[in-house]
């Protein structure tokens, strides 16, 4: 699993135990934030309010989408580049329909379609535009993914706020007893601190990782498209590696040329 | 009617009625929140401010837009795919005319344009012109409808704060009697929380809900348009499929190649 | 006027009074919300921090496009439609030369002129280019009327609430008797309460008709842009009703063929 | 100087310190508001995140084009149009080389450039590439000027809360005596009031009009842009005008055709 | 380093401590507003969502990215089209095989990649793709630098509201001492303190920086390919300057023809 994501949950799970409990280690206070009516209302609200949000198999495949996206190993770009040069010298020395057996079953799909497309003698405009809707594509069901983590963190502190006024009205309406303000006022805000708390340290930087894990992924892909249409385009192998490299950054880039 | 908005409607009533009448099932709580004026200033504001915002046209053919994107059952990718490598083996048996009758009475009107285009030997310039454009205006309808209810998600929260502003305002100008402050805050407060809920739990739903099934429908509409196109052009079933299985997630592509 | 903007501002003032009011027709209520140094400054602040932001001859012009907005009763889409159709048959029968004479004084400028363009043999090209730079430029102009209301909307609550502090400032200063507390901070949020209502009941609802209107015009230019570029290509009036028809809702295309 | 931003700081000003001074013109309250150290905490705090956001030269290269933006008049876009028109006359009349002494040394460098440009006999595509490039790198640098200010908007009500929450704090801390909690508030507010009033009244309008004159003056670049090109082309001068005319909104275009 | 940093910070810092120490330096103040634990929720809970947000790799070489863009020392663009304009004299008189050591050893990668392309012979569409497409990723990169920073000056703040609500709610649960209100809530406010000055004084700021500083740059790397096509293609030297000097602002342009 994605590295800074477990160090992330421990590090954020920490300070806000510490927060609580204090430096005198005040276990007690530990149960003054534990209200199960408060979590229901503010995460059963914002569940509900992500179901009329989004539909109902969107739900499923774009969960499918995230978890995927936190578990499945990218594969490094320098990697992808070192193949598309190695394609390239087949073509070059075999002719393009060496490359018939050149992918390995556990490759990247596109990958493997990419380079069928070639063997196939397609049209390039074909498979330019073949794998670059592709590519489109899959951007569009990786946002899809992310808006359902940008409803729920949308609508986390939007319950929270109604649960806090729920919380004041009532207490507001029987205030017949001063020395019962406080405690009222403190149930009352914690539901806007689930709130605050599900968005800011859930749902959100979950949002903000897939965008992320979008980008680097949608990257990749670029750079396996722009190779296939080089090696069909007959280029050698160091045009392939010239046009491939300008993709990753300076520091990265392999030196030898 | 879409599911996952029913699961929604019917979660987020029972934590919103739980949320009020607590764990001890205290009914009379329910009574504090329902408060007329409150609802009729909330909402009422909340409609004038809509009304001024959209010509009175739009309001009534959006409203069927929103009903239609909740009710109408959209066509299965899967399916249409399948109908487009049919047509696609037609048109390669018999020539393109066979189409002729091929497309049945209820199927969606933009289908049934598409083939008919097609079968007119209309220039294929001239097919994705329409088609295209046609996509385009149904996306600018989708818009206006879902701009509606941005509007009222908008206004409610707005017209809320009024509220309580003015019942605020009227409370602190006669502070005779500080065991009133209590009841008249809650009073004040009753409109934000009606707004809150109105925007967070009605509008601002609904409206995403409309833009999840418009990016469906018009990504359906998109793989209608390609595989004419790709019929007329006189691609084989084969390649059709290939084209258009694309617009797919992977986990749902027809296997079979 | 436009039928949906009386209809607004009459719900929108009669909710606001009754929520002043109240049931029991409290009518001196309506007198604690009079007053007019807020009013000044609210409003006051809103318009020179508008001058600041907008050039003079802007405000100017913008006003005229934004009572044109209310007052000027669009075409609509389906007579323009049914015009352009009848201009492509006589086109077709007496030549386009035939349509020297066939627009009317009272018709659109637009319309008249992309008409008289084809007339005079103008090249396609030209004539596109020439009507899409003034659909652009006629874009252009209104968005330059909404961003005034846009900036009205913007500053009406900021100025609402600067003058809450000053009223917030000049009570705490002079915190001697806490019986004046009540209705002090009641008269310090009175700016709060006009800029609400201002920005949410006039200004930015104004923006949004405004917005909606033009897209509506833009259609209808668009409309009649394609259907010169079309009759002017000689195409004959079953097709320019074709071509023209997809800028309409389904429910409101004309059926016959 | 800019009419309307005279008009909107004399009745800003007015209007302000009237909300201060109150229908009774009590002065001593204009006191009350002047505090050196929440101007410095507020807008030198403003200043120092501008620095750390903005590099030196741009600051200062910037700030000359709000200069030039607020005392510049911009030629008349009807007049420009009328020159392009007499320069297409002389070019038609006398050949385009006869335009070499046409323009005058206080002209616009942009429009000199361009007439330039068509009498060296420039290609047309490298002049249109020459011009609209100067356009594009105009509208940055003026988004470059506009973004210091919409900087200084946004830090100047951020240091307004910080400030305010360093005067809460500190009189939370030692609040032994309730009489001070007044007045402790009262100072703590007026940085955010600075904050307000320097962010609506001065920072965020000005931006708001350098937006507006960058439009502006980025349409008269446009329209010589379109000009020069039409003249090179050996459009008459009828055509020429009736290009350029489509950049007036419709009640300042000439009448003249 | 960047100048206009060390002023902000230092400008900054001391309006900050003065805000607190006040006009008759009370030192002790000081210590009111440094509180450990509060600086340990607010940052460490801002550092776990950042670390969740964004994938480590990324982290580390946006770092690298921020720490360049904040020392390395842009060319500067007037050089650089000197620079450009000797280039194309040498491929004007000795032919364009000249360039091949022309360049310094200590250049830019970007420039000295561009001459090489030129030198090489390669194809203008190649150059043109090769160049524009390193423009790109580069734009993106810093793009991903500076979202670090925003995802930074995003959640301080929201964990210094949480900070806040957890010492709200452990305050008035336990309000048995009314005279420990004060001190509690100013305790409970100090983490919305830290969140704010770190998201306006630091992470906000420095997003700010690396954008203007990435716009910089782009700039510079469009004016080198600018100059690499127009060498390449045959410009002559007072052309390619021409082409050149549009990227500047008129008061730096280069006098000389």
């Amino acid at each position: 699993m994605d590295v800074s994501t477990i160090i992330g949950v421990m590090v954020g799970v920490f300070f806000l135990v510490m927060g609580i409990v204090g430096t005198r280690f005040n276990m007690e206070n530990l149960t003054a934030f534990l209200d199960p009516s408060s979590a229901f209302l503010t995460f059963g609200g914002m569940i509900a309010s992500t179901f009329i949000s989004i539909p109902l198999q969107n739900i499923f495949s774009a969960w499918r989408v995230a978890i995927r996206a936190f578990f499945y190993q990218l594969p490094n770009p320098v990697e992808i580049i070192d193949r598309m040069v190695k394609y390239a010298e087949i073509a070059r020395r075999d002719g393009i329909l060496a490359l018939e057996g050149a992918t390995r079953p556990d490759d990247d799909e596109f990958l493997v379609r990419g380079i069928q497309l070639a063997v196939d003698g397609t049209a390039p405009e074909l498979i330019e535009d073949i794998l670059s809707t592709d590519i489109e594509k899959l951007a569009a069901r990786h946002a899809a993914g992310r808006r359902i983590f940008d409803t729920m963190g949308k609508y986390s502190p939007a319950w929270g706020m109604i649960g806090t006024l729920l919380g004041l009205i009532l207490m507001l309406k029987s205030l017949d007893n001063p020395s019962k303000i406080g405690p009222g006022m403190a149930l009352a805000l914690i539901t806007t601190l689930y709130g605050a708390v599900g968005a800011n340290f859930i749902f959100s930087p979950i949002s903000g990782k897939l965008a992320e894990r979008s980008e680097q992924e949608l990257l990749i892909k670029e750079i396996i498209m722009r190779g296939v249409m080089s090696i069909q385009s007959g280029d050698n192998p160091r045009i392939v590696r010239q046009k491939l490299k300008i993709y990753l950054p300076p520091s990265t880039r392999p030196s030898e040329e």
